[in-house]
């Protein structure tokens, strides 16, 4: 709309100090407004939300590298890596193919809206390996070489945090195969972490390999569209994240953490990590809120617990009680408060007694068959 | 659905013991679940989201008692009066008159769920002086006399807290009139609070009377339908509240509360209240997440407030500064985090400087055409 | 709010004739709004909509009967049967047990809105026989008898339309049992029909059980809440209805094509009913945009499928065509255009042909197991 | 994602034929759905929804241009024209300043989705004359020249049909000043339409201005980011659109249609044009259930407006009947059925007559001041 476009904006500026003005101004700061994804702190580290794979139109994606942190900070991420391709450049006729460009072109967006941006770039090779991410790159026009293991080792060399993607991508039935230069790649300390979710897709075979193999987990978007074009109807309303439990909000910080495997993965209304992540995760979440309770006989209690994080808990039963009766499944719901109905299983129990509900959550997996067992402590006056 | 209904929802729960069942259990239970409206507290005290003027077929409503306290518990409200017609009968070919019924069947629920339910009616008259309700009475049977006076007397004698209802109702444009039989109850000491809002009405003459003549300010929902059919396409999603700064959560400290005028009402994005309760829940509901910021000559930064709670502040600037332009109006908006663009002034000015951005909140109304003031702290480090 | 309601609205219409306003008028109807359903009408016969199993006060609902109108017809609902339970009244202590009332009270407002009021009772029985609803019943009151046989004989000679329902509750598993006394009823001639939804539940030995035995398809909603209070978090956003293909829009011709057999269930995102039925409704709900496209050698086009009705058709492909490959699944979304993909398989076809895709839709149930196949036909320009 | 995107889904269109496959492939398709706007056709056209004002990387956009073409035909446009500024290229230093290449990589997308593309330009000055559309311009580079009216020439030489861009932008108080550049270009008839709307911007001195000179009315969205970041919380849900009333559905016949002044604009809940264009829209949009009524003395009577079309139609009273009370205003709410109620004002009319209820639509603009006068047109029976 403008020739000049800060020229534009100064203007009204200036006006406001004037006159009424300053509508366009704060228009458009007002279009830009943040959710807030709540997800408690595990002891001694913050919990960053973080994307590590989106691309642009600096190589086959559709948006301007600013449009990238723009969209990151709306949704609620605290920091995120653009990581185009560092050898597929389908709109090289039009862009530059300058690697650099995608990170300098978004730097300044981000220090204006507080979010942490990494220097990132995909090695994009034929199967095996596919695709890896390198991040914390300074150089990535040195990964542009055409042996594939010489490319992913100028990435180590710069002391790239690197990871496979999608591993399931472009295999039978989407099933990832660990192939032998996936095995050399892992065999000389050069890969340190697994997408054990890419977009739409989760790979359980590539969770179990990376609890077999100490690798740290990532879930990540891949967009090439705006985000708002990446969602189907009826589909999720984020896009997957990485939750990285670093000592401070900074590049820094989440560096290490990476290095030290300190991830999770927040993929439709699921949570994906250790038990050491996501057990703090689901307690700090919860307020129960009449943590002591009253049964007469077989009468009923209803316990409410707010869950204050975006993921509704499914809980399923695990185990049995003497003393009180529990529904098979519950799902706590995200943002609100939700009921437990607890059924009195003895006449004459005259006594206050502490129990641990045994629940596991089946939405939070710590394995690729394994929910989170939890248990759900409450305090009883049992009377006849 | 069922002859005895406890008898089937037992039957399930038995039935989930020895194998898969329990799902009608838990999908009544699952279909309640809660929203929750974060008010912050002021100084001692806990805010308290209240409805004193609620209808049931037990007047002129057309719902059972136990559907008020469901709606309240779900809608985010502690405390709820069901204040049905002490004269009013109009189902009486079919529905019971007793003044007592409506709480008697009501409270069970009001037990499970831990809402405050408390005992009330209303006083219903030809204008003047129209409708009054009296909260926490016993024996409402009491205020079925003819003679207005001595029906309000009734329930002051018991201790009753009495306001009065929509007091620009049947009024030529809604506009209240401060009748001698009003005088009479105020002089009395009867009159204690008043309607400054019943449905979808405000009544600002309302408002500045009880600012004049110390009547604690009610905001109520009058609700005679299911909450569900009261809301119109495109308005308010909430009913209107009294919220009530209370020592604790409990039906006497609400009396206590309200005998000490400490109450404000929430009305559709508005708050209404004295500065002593709007302030604390103006400024704990913001966090400012940058509040030391640096501006480098007439450059830009943005302020981020994330808003806590569930009105959007409108804001208008009240004053300039000599360092900074200011945007002349900006929302901050509910559960999100919004964006305040500062202008810097000076190409020269090389200083960090504590700064109160002057601005009015709109829709935290402190009288009938007074916005509460605010000012925003911040830090900024200039540079030429 | 008012001693006297009526004479509140009248007065406040005629102040809107002498001054601005009518505001309480206009906001009353206002916020009753109406949403439209669209399901196609099958050949000679009109879509009716339609919830025959609905309580009130006047048994074990909770609301007043005049609600239920209100609430039918903003869900878009044409007809609705109160069949509050002849025997179980636990609200006798305080509302009347007339079995009449609760009709006779809600037809005034279903005449204003012009909705479909039958006359109905809930025959209400231990299992077996458990409960039947009696439709167009004039005298319910000579249903309450104490043999279960003479109760349903009594409906049948009024001339009822008698159908079993929820015949899976409470049975292990929620799986319905054909007892004695439901062969009975059929064999008599009595019981014509019965519920294959019930709420949240289908029963798909209930909907073998009607193929083979030709009874009439039904499902209700069986409401005890408001309706605004029976919707869980995340749950279906309408009620289950029954569909009725009726000759005309009167009690009379529900009651002529209940007895003929013509209805289908529109519950969840599915449609339970015959081919006859549910064949044109599909087809009719769809509009491909462009139904003659062009393929370039092994190329790919995108039909555009626009879906009218309210439910998203979930295709499965069933078979396979020489010309082109189609997408195993997909979906066409309620209310929206959806695309479906197809891709040549060969390049040298130089033809005009026309195709009928091969699908079933896996939401069309046309029995239990069964899904309705559809063709979707085009005309597809090969080039090479 | 992909080194050749291509090859991607064409071998997962391959392994879907022989294995269960094609998630990918499909995931692609499903989530693009188009909404649909339903607008009548005034007689003997089409209503084509287009915009014909938006920017790409190409210019200072943001996005690629295949995004524009995605966004528009899921947000339900029939036609859109790629204008990226002719003379301001901000992203020079990285992307082509080809003023071909927005429009001829939209090309493929728009024939895939059958969305018709025009190829446009904006001339980009300072204020005077400012910036205008050229659409239908096949040699944009022609414009590229110093001299205001040589530009506008070259555009008009080339069949182009030409606009003026946001008159009000930069102009105190965005009120538009019309400039003799203006009065020249429109004299030698080059400029032939005039954006009333751009953004969130209405210009009632444009829509004046389009009246007295019989320039065409055009409403343009002018996006520059992805259109989802465009929107405000709160805000509209559309962009604005330029309705064109066109024999066909074509680009040639769009182009007729606007050089026959043929258009209106359809901005936030409003539509506006002229008379002969809008009063087809709102009768057509309306189907009123039930036209013929009885009124039974000073009665009521609910009049049911279903409004097929996206706009909430605002009515305000425009005089009085003698035989009926009116409410002052009602909305007739888009995509639902509203309720009009009538009050009888005769208790001793016996007698069926035919009446015309006057109302006026505010939100229905035939001119800056001026709402569409409606009649609406009922048959009711009047008894004593």
């Amino acid at each position: 709309m403008s020739t000049f476009p800060n020229v534009r904006f100064r203007f009204a500026a200036a006006l406001a100090l004037i006159a009424l003005g300053a509508t366009a101004l704060t228009g458009q700061a007002q279009r830009r407004t943040r959710v807030e994804l709540f997800f408690p702190n595990p002891p001694g580290a913050l919990t960053l939300k973080c994307d590590f794979h989106i691309h642009t139109v600096f190589s086959d994606g559709l948006v301007w590298p600013t449009v990238r942190v723009d969209e990151a900070w709306r949704e609620g991420l605290d920091a995120i890596a653009i990581t185009d391709h560092v050898e597929y450049h389908p709109h090289k006729a039009d862009v530059s193919t300058n690697l650099h460009r995608s990170y300098d072109l978004a730097l300044p967006t981000a220090k204006s809206l507080g979010l942490i941006l990494i220097k990132g770039a995909e090695i994009t090779r034929g199967e095996p390996p596919g695709h890896l991410n390198a991040l914390f790159v300074e150089q990535p026009e040195l990964l542009n070489v055409t042996n594939n293991s010489a490319a992913v080792e100028a990435a180590a060399q710069q002391g790239a945090f690197l990871f496979w993607n999608h591993p399931g991508w472009k295999q039978p039935f989407e099933k990832p195969v660990w192939y032998a230069e996936q095995g050399e790649f892992y065999d000389r300390g050069w890969l340190k972490g697994i997408e054990v979710v890419n977009g739409d897709e989760y790979y359980p075979l590539a969770h179990q390999w990376a609890l077999d193999r100490n690798l740290a987990l990532l879930g990540d978007s891949d967009i090439h569209s705006p985000t708002g074009l990446e969602q189907a109807p009826g589909g999720p309303t984020h896009r997957p994240m990485t939750l990285v439990f670093a000592a401070e909000r900074t590049a820094a910080a989440i560096k290490d953490a990476l290095l030290a495997r300190r991830t999770a993965v927040y993929w439709q209304n699921s949570l994906i990590g250790s038990e050491e992540f996501l057990a703090p995760i689901f307690y700090q979440s919860l307020e129960l809120k009449n943590p002591e309770v009253a049964i007469k006989g077989t009468g009923t209690v209803l316990l409410q617990f707010y869950n204050r994080c975006p993921v509704n808990f499914e809980l399923e039963r695990d185990g049995a009680l003497a003393e009180v009766g529990l529904p098979r499944t519950a799902t706590l719901w995200a943002g609100r408060t939700s009921l437990l109905q607890l059924t009195g299983k003895s006449s004459s129990l005259s006594e206050t007694r502490s129990l641990a509900l045994p629940y596991r959550v089946t939405n939070l997996k710590i394995g690729p068959a394994r929910a989170l067992p939890v248990e759900l402590r409450i305090k009883v006056a049992f009377s006849p």
